[in-house]
């Protein structure tokens, strides 16, 4: 029964018009499933950042700032996520990390929307530091944070309601939420509309502009593979940049960031997202990475990412004793680009399916999490998991 | 004449204990008076780079965040910088960019300070973005924002002062304020004193600890040498740990970030001004920089900066047409380790001096601004820097 969907692995990758891309990445022997939670190295990128070290910042020093572009990086590298995820250039910014982007989005939003709303819902089930974020930014403005499920959203908005936080993608299940539906009720209601990205972008279409949402942020070491911790970026919808609010007006969004003036003047456009001093080797370093997109289609990423999916599903089904790990991965039009199966003793499982290559993530207390990167994961990784995971399962 | 002072300059550096520590960065033929703005790059660092980007991202991935010890990288990297700034382990993180930092620490401040306060002072000579994020800080907090020259600080604390930030060296002028007698004045009136750290960290003793400051900030990309945009630090003096309240409480300052549980509890300790995924590349650059620093003492620095300043000025007032570029720089006692001079045509005169391989920095309008890094600056650099910038003003 191996045989034969190791042979359907074969014949899937034979078949994958994105198959190519593998080979720009450093990979070993193991199963990676946990580019959800960093990314692969491609493989050009040391070369990229000695340059960068040595050239730029050794040589040239200060003059970088103008002559290697440094001073542009933040707007320049947003123009190339912004197609990854259905924006037009000039809306995105890379700056800080999601936490911080959280933040002045969460805060801009309450001072985008109409006066004298009092109410923030957030996704109840967000990755934690999101809510963690929301609520200082509700406690700073003077709001009431309200935490939903994303389903009940449409529910719980009203004329109080001011700002909306919500995943595209949940962390820990891999559910994908209805991104233009929300909006759409978002909008109805007259608020503010916030998107974290962090587990869909370089997954799936997100189209920020398509479905009109007004701010989203997004990390950049996961699906977009720039590396641990890479800056994280915010989109700042064109129609609101002149009346975006930054709770962090930092130096480097001011209208004349070399004038020094003692009073505040934003700059135009998305820039006025950034904050302090670009954080420049890790920048550039996000900058190389993003060369491994150049020519490929975000919606065969999805349809691969979709078939990678199921196809694990199927081999876990095959593979694993019954009922051992059951999957809560959600049927495929709600699902993000990873599988999750509830299981036990999930921690030691996840131990011993490591030590024998195949490295998933773990969401305590029971949830096993495999994240599916269609640039570099194939077919046959897929079955080589779903199968050592039924030995270990069958084992323990 | 210029012999006299040439030999001079050699003698200077023959009797330099810090002249060794040049051999360790990647220098050229040009005078570098800028590494206040950027410090060069220590010559070992792209090597130790490249073993982060392809063993400890390529290869390890995410087993690096334990066995490459990533996770603790804010909280080691900030115990490496605590001697340098006289403060004991366990009180400084690195983490974001100054800009978000002095946000943390100014909304952390009114936080600490006793109730019923209202007012936030503010250096009105300080680099703009503390003025920014302070005010920022000051609208959300519900206080008034004031800004003083650093010596009106004392008259204007009183009973309405809840926190005061100040500058510990002038980013224009390289006036180095009273940190001792300021941050005593401010206790006096029972507020919070916090300092900016920007240009004094790595140039001149600040001693945290020793004055008991209360909340500090600073950049590592200066004297620090940490790379361009390099991560900042936060210092949080361990009486005000308990207490303090961070307004970006995000998941790495939590005491248990893996249980992701949706209630925020912090941290025990300085690691509660952690807030989003450190940002590794960057941070283990700054880490590797700091090792210029091992067995140097920061008295022996001051001791060279003081000195190479005022061989500077002597030389400048020996080279330069009379009048031509008077010394704004202060004395000794108030100097930090720049020297800065008004000149009216400070932006074309700057230009030909880099172009003449003397990079110093320009404030507009009208301030020539050189920096003076003790550990790679020797006396015939700044004998050279003096006698083509008094060419350039006698051909102007």
């Amino acid at each position: 029964m191996s045989e034969s969907f190791a042979a359907r692995a074969a014949a899937l990758d034979a078949a994958d018009p994105l198959a190519d891309r593998r080979k720009l990445f450093t990979l070993d022997d193991t199963v990676y499933l946990d580019g959800n939670s960093l990314g692969a190295l491609p493989a050009h990128v040391p070369a990229r950042v000695q340059e960068v070290l040595t050239r730029e910042w050794g040589e040239l020093r200060i003059r970088s700032w103008d002559e290697s572009g440094w001073w542009t990086a933040p707007e320049r590298i947003g123009d190339r996520i912004a197609p990854l995820v259905g924006a037009a250039a000039g809306q995105i910014v890379v700056s800080d990390s999601t936490s911080v982007n959280v933040f002045k989005a969460v805060v801009a939003a309450t001072r985008l929307a109409p006066q004298g709303r009092d109410e923030i819902l957030v996704d109840a089930t967000t990755f934690p530091t999101d809510g963690y974020i929301a609520e200082s930014a509700a406690r700073m403005t003077g709001h009431r944070l309200v935490p939903v499920a994303p389903a009940e959203v449409p529910g719980a908005l009203g004329p109080r309601t001011a700002a909306v936080l919500l995943n595209h993608v949940d962390y820990r299940t891999g559910r994908l939420h209805d991104l233009p539906g929300l909006t759409a009720a978002v909008h109805e209601a007259g608020a503010i509309a916030v998107w974290d990205l962090c587990h869909s972008a370089g997954a799936l279409p997100v189209g920020l502009d398509e479905h009109g949402v007004d701010l989203a942020v997004g990390c950049t070491y996961k699906y977009l593979n720039g590396g641990p911790g890479s800056p994280a970026y915010i989109y700042v919808a064109e129609r609101h940049q002149a009346a975006f609010d930054s709770p962090l007006p930092g130096w480097t969004s001011h209208a004349d960031p070399f004038g020094m003036t003692p009073r505040y003047t934003p700059a135009d456009g998305a820039v006025r997202g950034r904050v302090g001093t670009p954080d420049i080797v890790s920048m550039l370093t996000l900058e190389a990475s993003l060369d491994v997109w150049d020519g490929v289609s975000i919606d065969e990423v999805r349809a691969k990412s979709l078939a990678l999916t199921d196809f694990f599903l199927m081999c876990v089904a095959r593979y694993a004793p019954e009922g051992r790990a059951p999957s809560i991965t959600p049927a495929r039009a709600e699902r993000g680009s990873q599988a999750a199966l509830r299981c036990e003793d999930a921690e030691p499982v996840m131990s011993e399916l490591i030590a024998r290559g195949v490295v998933g993530d773990l969401r305590r207390p029971d949830v096993l999490r495999f994240g599916f990167t269609p640039l570099y994961v194939g077919f046959a990784d897929v079955e080589r998991a779903a199968r050592v995971l039924g030995e270990v399962l069958a084992e323990r």
